[in-house]
Order: structure tokens, then sequence, then C-alpha cells
């Protein structure tokens, strides 16, 4: 795999539950090295429409034909609007990766859909794509699923795209732009 | 100088003379490689505020102490909301570059400000501030000023931050950013 491959990573700004919005960040990048370009978005906090915003974005920038995978901090944005990644890759028919840095607690999650969304199934059935694969790294696991590609170009990927830390950089430049951009200076880790 | 030198970049976001305020974005870089942190604000648009906006900037985030160069994509920020290099400097005691790629036509320049300003004088007095230096790349030349550094400094620092073209990282990528929070999309040259 070269390490020069365009990468499109995305993330999602720090809201409030008053805010009825909040908006999505993605960034185009050769390998984890190189920022070519910066998309914005806008989706619904606790919404439904996360799956299709994120499809848009990626079916309009100019760069499409050239990103050979999606990497998503985790598998919803904005709360629980929870992204249908085999949608995505279906419809987009480029590879998917979704990536956490805790393990996720699904008995939580479903408590949480249960108590606050009448079409829990639904989103409960998007939580549930995907097998979720634990990757050891230099530092700590990760917790991933993917869609399109194998685990070992999945890790490969991560591998290639990682700087410092276990996030990478295409999520880690997504963050920072999202936080930095809705807080005045970004903190955090994606 | 150390290759991995933190530097500040400065650029605004696309604005139409509607608009009474227009967003400006800071990015902390490791040299021209390693993105650390992002910072956003705003300042009015033709108004007289940017000096302070950018000053307030530089000294509220936590990475102040590490910065070593400010780059600014020009010497204004929000159409001709001029910025005084000299109390930025003075006020920080951080070096500043400001960098274009076409040479400055002063003679318009001046035109400009006399017909859209009452307070054109000042404006002028801030314009001219600093010498201003071509800069030879492989590419086609760019012009700086600069402030509290030698042109051999400044020139080190814009060369060890350039990775493609003739625009330094730090510049290049607060200017993806601020076109791609706008528009949805990056798009141009900073």
């Amino acid at each position: 795999m070269k390490k020069e491959i365009r990468l499109l990573g995305i993330d999602d700004s720090p809201f409030t539950f008053n805010e009825k919005y909040t908006r999505i960040f993605g960034v185009v990048m050769r390998g984890g090295n190189y920022l070519e370009c910066v998309l914005s978005s806008q989706i619904s906090v606790d919404g439904d429409d996360s799956t299709s915003i994120v499809r848009d974005m990626i079916e309009n920038t100019r760069h499409k034909m050239q990103i050979k995978a999606i990497l998503l901090d985790g598998i919803a944005l904005g709360g629980f609007n929870v992204i249908d990644i085999e949608k995505i890759y279906k419809d987009t028919k480029i590879p998917i990766i979704t990536i956490t840095r805790d393990k996720p607690d699904f008995d939580k999650i479903k408590t949480a859909l249960k108590k606050n969304f009448q079409d829990w199934k639904k989103r409960w059935n998007l939580v549930n794509k995907g097998k979720l694969h634990e990757v050891k790294t230099s530092h700590n696991p990760i917790y991933i699923k993917f869609m399109g590609l194998s685990i070992d170009e999945a890790k490969e990927i991560i591998k290639l795209s990682t700087i410092r830390g276990v996030v990478p950089e295409p999520i880690r430049v997504a963050h920072l732009i999202a936080s930095g951009v809705t807080r005045g200076e970004s903190y955090g880790k994606a």
C-alpha cells in the first residue's frame, strides 16, 4: 500500500444538548502527512441524518475519486445520530473504518437508546453493523469496525496514517478543526 | 534552527462585503508537519480590530510560550483590516513574518484606502511598516515583511515549513480550514 494514499477523516464538533444542530468536519489527507482539503457540513443532534449527510459530503467532494478509505471517529456523530456504515460503503464504494479509543459499552448504549428514542431498534441495528475488533498499538489498543476491506488492510491504513499516539491523523486533524472552530481553541483528543 | 519549531499561521475566511464580520483561523504546527492546535476568532470586515484580535489570539493560547514565529497571509485580514505587525511583535515578543505570493501593488492599495476610508492615513502607515523583501523559491518568488528576526532567520523558517509550492504549511493549512469551514469545501491557495 502506498504511504501517500488519500484518506478522508470525519469528526463532529462539541455541542450541548440544547443545540439542535452541530457541525461535522472532513479532512482529506495524503497518508498521515499532507492536508489536501477541508470539508464541513451540519447534522442534527440525536437526529437520523448523519448517514445521508456523510454520504453527500463524500459524493460531492472533488477528491472523491482519490479517496481510498473513510475514517470515522466512532459509529455516531452528534450524539446518537448513528451512521449506517454499510450503506455508506454500498453507496460510495469506498471502504470505511470506524475507530474508538475506548471499548464501546454496548449494554450502556442499548439502555440509553431504549430510554431516549422511540426508534431505538433502528439505531441499535446500525450500532451493531460490522464486527468490533481490538487492534493492538504501541500504546493502548483501539477498537475498530470496517466494511469493504480486510482487517489487514484496515490495520495497515491505520498504521500508515498514525504519527503520534493511537489516532490516525485524518481523524485527529478533523477533531482539532471541529474543536477549534467551535471553542476558539482546540482541546482534547479525538 | 530545529525543524520542529512551533509556528502559528493565520488566515481569514472568504467573505462578501455585505458581511460585517469574518472569521480568522490560526494553526499551531511543528515546522511544516504536525498540526497541534486550531484557533478561531472573528474580526470586522474593513474594520480596525485585526491587530488587537490577532494579539489576543496569541496571548490567550496555551501554546504561546512555544511559538517561535507568527506567519501571516499578507498585511491585512478581512479586507483592509490592516495589522500593525510592529505592535504585535512588541506586545507578544514573538517574531512575525507576512507573506504574499503576489508583489503588493502599493499605488493601488493607497488609492483604494484613500477612496474608501476616512482614516486612510492610519491604515497606509500600517501597510508601510516593515520593508518588503523578495524571496526566491524553487517556484515563483514570494514577498515578505518581518519583525523581530533577521532576513536569514525568516527565510529559514519559510524554507523549513514549506512542503509543496511556495506557501508555508501553517498559512496553507489555516487557509484550507478557513475556506472549508465557510464554503463547505476548501478551494484555492493561501
